[in-house]
C-alpha cells in the first residue's frame, strides 16, 4: 500500500494533466466517467456489498453506504449534468494596464490539489472526483474505512475509463490507508495538497480544524435559526418553520432553534407548539415560554447550542430584533438564519446584521444548497468567511493568479 | 493585564462598531487617527526610544524599529490615503432571482475579526488599524516584545482621537502579552478570530502555519526566480535581472534564483555573472555554469530552495522552458517568477504553467505590490491559494454573505 505522502505526491506530480486541460477535455472525462460507471454497475454493487457485509453499525448508516443500480445511475447522471456547467477556468477577473505600461491581468485558476476527507456515503467519491474534474484540480480522496471497497472500485472505474479515452487519470489519487494517523497526516501534507476540505459529522470537521496545517475550508455544521417577528404573518410564519424543521432533518440547513418576539408568543405560542407537535417534534423552551406554557420542557445553555440533527427543537422568546439578532450572531453556527416579518426595517436589519453564510427574509433555510442556488453542483457548505462562504460550486474550488507583460519594465 | 481571549472577546463584541459604519465614519475615524499620530509624535517618539533603550539586537534591526517625526509621518499619511479608497463593503457581487421567486443577493461584507501577528515594524500597527477600519473589520494586534511600548502607544493615540471623534473605539485591540504561549492561544482563537494574517520572517509565518487553528493567510515568503529563455534579449534581461536581485535585497519580491537556457548561457554567461559582480552579488551556481565558468561556486539543493534576502544568487542553466517551468513549481515559494523571452508562445507557456501568485513576462519581480498593482494599500502578499493570492489590499480582507429575500418560500 502507498504511503499518504506517496499518494498525495502522485496527485501533485500529475496536476497539470487536468490543470491544462481543455473544457472539451474536461467533459469527454465526465462523460466516460458517467457511461463506465453504468456499465460496472454490477460490479460496483458487488463491491458495495463487501463494505455491508462487514458493517456493524446501524440501519441508517447503512441506507447511506448502501449503492444500488439507481442510486449509481443518479452518480452517473451527476457526472453528466457537470458537462453541462461552465469550466470556471481562465477567466479574466481584471485587467489594466499600469502607469508604467505592464499590462495586468488576473485570471481564475485551479487551487490545485484538493483534499477530500469524509465519511461513508460513496457517492461523494464520484461527485467530488466531478468537480475536481471541471474546476481543473487534481484530487486526493480519503474516505472511511467502511466504505473503502466502494470508493476504490468507484475510483478505479472512473480512472479506467478517463485512461481508455485517451487521458491521464492520476490526477486522482484514493488514499486506501484509512487508519487515524493517515488522515493526520493527509491533514499536513503542506505545500502537496493546496486545501483540505472535510465533509461529515461535526465530529469530523472539528479534527480537521484542530490538526490540519493545510489550508482547510469548514463545512457544513447547522445550528439554524428562524426568527418570528413581532410584525410575523402566521400564515407564512407557521409553513416556514415547520418545513425549516421538519422537511428533512438529518441535514445541515434544517432549523434548530426558533426564536419568537414576545409579543407574538403571547398571542401564537399555542398554536406554535401544536404544529410542531403535530409533526412529532419535542420541544426545549427558555424561561419565559414555560411562563406562558408551563408544560414545555425547560431548555438548558447547550440545547441552544446544539445542532440535533432531529425532531427536536429550542424555543426562546426574545425583547426584539436586537436580541434575536445578538441571540444568533452568539449561538448560530453562521450558516442558515430566517427572519419572518412583515416589517421592512425590520428586515433589513435583520439582512445586515447577522453574521451567517445565508440570511433569509421570508423563507425556509432549507434554501442553502449549490443546487438551489443556481451553481448547478456543491462540493459542500462553508460555514466560514475565508475563500469561499455558503454553497461551494466549481468557481469555489478556483484560486487566480496575476499574469503581467512588460516590455523591459524595473522598478525605481 | 488582560488575558489573549479577553483581548479578543472584547474586538470581537464591539465587531459592529465598525462592521456597520458608514464610510463617511470611517474616513473620520481614519482622518482623526492621522491627526493625532503627528500631533502626539513626541510622545510616540518618547514610548518608541524604551523599546530602542532595552534592545540588544543589531544595527538592522533597530533601524526596522525606530520612529522619528518623518516616520510618523509618512504613518499618518498612510492612513490619509485610505481616505481616498473606496470601501469595498456593500458591493453586490452577484444578484438574481431564483425559479421559486427567491431574490438572491451575493454581498460583500467585512470578514470579522482580523488577527495581526508581526515582528518588530511598529508602522504595521498603525498599517494594520486603517486597513481594518476602511474594510469595516475589528483587529486584533500581536505585535513582537521589543515593539511593545511603540505599539501601545500608536494603538492608545489612534483609539483616544477616534474616540474624541465621537465613535466606539474597541473593535480595536493590542494584545500586551508577548510571550510565545500568548502567540499560540491567539493563534487558537477559532469562533472569536475569523482569519490570522502573520507578517514577517519565515519562522513566524511557519509557525503560524504549524501552530494556528484560526483560518490564516500565509504571506511574503518569496524565492522568485528569473528565467532568460534562449531567445530572450539581453539588453532587456540585464537590467531586470539587476532590478529584480539588487534593488531591495530584503523584500519577498527580491530575485533569489536565475535560470538560464544552455544555448544563452553559452553565448552570455560571463556578460551575466559580471553584471552581478559589479552589484557585488555573491554567486553559486550549478555544475552546468561551472563547466562553462568552473571559478563558480557550487550550488547546494537547499540554496535553490533558498530565500536569501541579501545579494546573493543561484544560477542554474536548464535544457529550455519546460525544464524552467517544472523547476519554478518545484523550488519556488509560488510567490513572483519572471520570464525573460523574445518568443510569444514561450511566454504564453510560462504564464500559464508556472503556479505562482504573479508571473511576469520581461519584467521585475519587484512589482509584486498593493501600491504597484493599483490596490492602494497592502496587508501583505499572499503566497497561498486559498482566500486571496498576491497582494492583499482592503478588497482582499472582505468575504461575502448571501441575503435571500422572500414572502414565505418553504421548499419541496
Amino acid at each position: 500500500m502507498a504511503t499518504i505522502s506517496e499518494v498525495c505526491r502522485k496527485a501533485k506530480e500529475n496536476v497539470q494533466a487536468i490543470a491544462l486541460a481543455s473544457e472539451q477535455d474536461m467533459n469527454a472525462m465526465l462523460s466516460s466517467a458517467a457511461k463506465a460507471l453504468r456499465e460496472k454497475a454490477d460490479d460496483i454493487i458487488a463491491e458495495n456489498r463487501k463494505d455491508i457485509a462487514v458493517c456493524t453499525r446501524g440501519v441508517q448508516f447503512i441506507d447511506r453506504l448502501m449503492l444500488d443500480k439507481k442510486r449509481i445511475d443518479g452518480i452517473a447522471a451527476g457526472l453528466e449534468k457537470l458537462v453541462e456547467l461552465p469550466c470556471p477556468v481562465g477567466e479574466i477577473l481584471e485587467e489594466r494596464t499600469l502607469y508604467n505600461g505592464l499590462q495586468l491581468r488576473r485570471v481564475r485558476v485551479p487551487l490545485g490539489v484538493l483534499g477530500i476527507i469524509y465519511e461513508a456515503r460513496p457517492n461523494v467519491t464520484a461527485d467530488a472526483i466531478g468537480l475536481a474534474i471541471k474546476s481543473g484540480n487534481a484530487v486526493v480522496l480519503r474516505g472511511s474505512k467502511d466504505a473503502i471497497c466502494s470508493n476504490k472500485v468507484i475510483t478505479a472505474v472512473i480512472k479506467s475509463a478517463i485512461g481508455a479515452a485517451g487521458y491521464n487519470p492520476e490526477f486522482i489519487q484514493l488514499i486506501e490507508d484509512t487508519s487515524r494517523e493517515g488522515a493526520t497526516e493527509f491533514m499536513r501534507m503542506n505545500g502537496v495538497v493546496d486545501v483540505l476540505i472535510p465533509r461529515g459529522s461535526a465530529g469530523l470537521i472539528q479534527n480537521a480544524v484542530q490538526n490540519a496545517t493545510v489550508p482547510i475550508i469548514e463545512t457544513g455544521t447547522g445550528n439554524c435559526h428562524v426568527y418570528f417577528e413581532k410584525t410575523a404573518d402566521i400564515e407564512k410564519a407557521l409553513p416556514i418553520l415547520i418545513n425549516a424543521k421538519t422537511q428533512r432533518t438529518s441535514v445541515c440547513n434544517a432549523c434548530e432553534s426558533l426564536l419568537i418576539d414576545e409579543a407574538f408568543a403571547q398571542k401564537h405560542l399555542p398554536a406554535i407548539v401544536q404544529a410542531l407537535r403535530d409533526k412529532n417534534v419535542e420541544i426545549v423552551a427558555c424561561e419565559k415560554c414555560r411562563a406562558l406554557m408551563p408544560e414545555l420542557t425547560p431548555a438548558t445553555e447547550e440545547d441552544f447550542y446544539a445542532e440535533f440533527l432531529a425532531l427536536k427543537i429550542s424555543i426562546k422568546i426574545v425583547s426584539g430584533v436586537d436580541e434575536a439578532i445578538a441571540h444568533v450572531n452568539r449561538y448560530s453556527t453562521h450558516h442558515s438564519d430566517s427572519i419572518v416579518t412583515e416589517d421592512a426595517a425590520a428586515a433589513e436589519k435583520f439582512l445586515n446584521e447577522v453574521d451567517s453564510a445565508a440570511v433569509y427574509v421570508n423563507a425556509s433555510t432549507r434554501f442553502t444548497d449549490g443546487f438551489e442556488f443556481g451553481l448547478g453542483a456543491e462540493m459542500g457548505i462553508s460555514t466560514q468567511k475565508l475563500h469561499a462562504r455558503g454553497p461551494m460550486g466549481l468557481r469555489e474550488l478556483t484560486s487566480y493568479k496575476y499574469q503581467v507583460r512588460g516590455n523591459g519594465q524595473i522598478r525605481g
